[in-house]
């Protein structure tokens, strides 16, 4: 049981630390301290898939839970690096220290967030109270939202007033990685109603906050008035206590609408301070879905290491001898698992 | 339990037929008559995400598995579509009966492979013993590939000679849904190399045969020689008793190399009946693979039927207060699951 992923971290819940508890220690009062070098090795360890950084995982894991996290996601193009960068200057007026995680589920040939990031590392990177880090999809793509979500507890532990995770793109790995995040800003351009046709259901039932950007461009107006509508069928839209994602206008080259989005992601906070239920209704199902995904990700990383378990095993027979289906087979071990 | 999908294809296998013996057997004969409306409104159920479908899926399965099920997979503009119908030509040739499963991992909204479709639909509509069937991305994309199985289960049980899927792109979803493949087919284009620098690892490693379409383009032979140099760093490539992936030159429009192709399809099918420890080794990396994604599709269909199950519900408590991070929760889970 020793070689499997995973199994280090059983042993570090228990103890509270790790199998080494001044190495952790003296890490996690390192990223404390705000050595970003540190936090730049654990992120790279963590894209690499490094099981023996889960016990440290597990107690920042223990600490965090503190900063408010900003999920920014919108297609190629749609302006989200511009808008991000907005975010930050305004942040840094408000004498805030931010860290940006840019996430591209795409191939990680295509250098897309990448290059974005270095334009704004170059912008940036005399203030010492921002943060950009990049990741890429380097293994599986469900991977990536657990990657993602082990990045964010580094920057977590950090002490930042506030951490942006940008992502690009709008289809499920986007979703996926969103889940982490307390408030979602979804980005659209103006596209003649197309944009709004080509959104996900999903996107739409995640967002918090729609932003149509490039607002000077014709049809800005008719593209809000359809995210509108389409808002108006979400499942929670009826609901008099819920939260109702406006839909604002930016241009974030010339930095017009940037402090409506900022008093708007401001409202969405405290829309969550004063509704602790809801708040706690929609961490819960964000958990359950990451825990599903982290199920996953744990049985193939099981499967990689070689790990080979009776029961799953059995279970594979009688799949191969075509005595059980996979849907039959899935349920019984959740079943087992459940009871 | 009873309102949990799932839970009915359990009786399912144990009884061996399903709730309504009568009708599930009706529809298992009709489609080894070959009735392809029957076999169309099956899929239609399947791609939907229909549940009470599953006692007929665990019944078709029990039944299943003789039809040969060969992949297809490259980048959008590789010439799949028309490497596809030139093989179904020469497989009706042969006198061979041919359905083609064309699925597509993309946008639902991108209708790339039900244009391909319906071209090919009307060159092949006056031949009956051509079944041709588009699957796009419904809900969740790590549930397409569990729905692309679900649909090969009903190909499979009408008798058909041999079956084609094909999947556009070369991404996760494709190398996913290449799992119920018997031969993989990679094709790529000449570029360069950089369609080889590109190829993803894992896209190297599950194809069986590789096939560089467009030939008479520039660069081709260099990346025929770049792919074979490619191939030699996979982890089988120096066991002398592991089939050696060719690659083959194709001119798919003008039908070149489509025999070569046949033949390398036949030889690797041939090479499986002479290794048969081989074939189990790899059908059962494959099924495990899959029964991974069944598990967490099967958690993502509970979660959204509101199955709420204790044991989950107590871990997901203990993530929300930080008592316990992802990894280790689904570590939990798993170790008490295989137990």
């Amino acid at each position: 049981m020793s070689d499997r992923p995973g199994g280090e971290s059983v042993a570090v819940t228990r103890t509270g630390t790790g199998a080494d508890p001044g190495t952790d220690l003296q890490i996690i009062e390192s990223l404390a301290r705000g050595e970003l070098r540190v936090a730049a090795r654990l992120i790279s360890r963590i894209e690499s898939g490094d099981p023996a950084i889960l016990p440290l995982l597990a107690a920042l894991h223990a600490r965090g839970g503190k900063t408010p996290l900003i999920g920014i996601t919108g297609p190629p193009g749609a302006g989200k690096s511009t808008l991000v960068d907005q975010l930050i200057f305004r942040y840094r007026q408000q004498g805030k220290r931010v860290a940006v995680l840019a996430v591209d589920p795409s191939s990680p040939f295509s250098g897309g967030a990448i290059l974005g990031d270095r334009i704004r590392m170059n912008r940036h990177s005399a203030d010492e109270d921002v943060f950009i880090r990049s990741m890429a999809a380097r293994g599986r793509l469900g991977g990536l939202a657990i990657a993602a979500g082990d990045a964010l507890l580094v920057l977590d532990a950090m002490g930042w007033d506030v951490i942006l995770i940008e992502t690009v793109g709008v289809g499920q790995s986007e979703i996926d990685i969103l889940r982490h995040a307390h408030t979602v800003v979804i980005v659209q351009t103006p596209a003649g109603g197309d944009a709004v046709q080509a959104l996900k259901a999903g996107v739409l039932e995640v967002g918090d906050i729609f932003v149509v950007n490039k607002a000077d461009a014709a049809g800005a107006d008719r593209t809000v008035s359809q995210l509108r509508e389409a808002l108006s069928f979400r499942s929670d839209a009826q609901e008099p206590e819920s939260w109702h994602a406006p839909v604002l206008k930016t241009q974030a080259v010339e930095g017009l609408g940037i402090d409506e989005l900022v008093l708007s992601i401001a409202a969405q906070a405290e829309f969550w301070r004063s509704h602790p239920q809801q708040r706690a209704t929609r961490r819960r199902l964000q958990t359950r879905l990451l825990l599903i995904d982290q199920i996953a990700e744990t049985l193939h990383q099981r499967q990689q290491a070689g790990d080979r378990q009776q029961r799953f095993e059995q279970l594979l027979d009688e799949v191969l001898a075509r005595r059980c289906d996979l849907h039959t087979a899935a349920s019984r071990l959740l079943d087992h698992a459940m009871k």
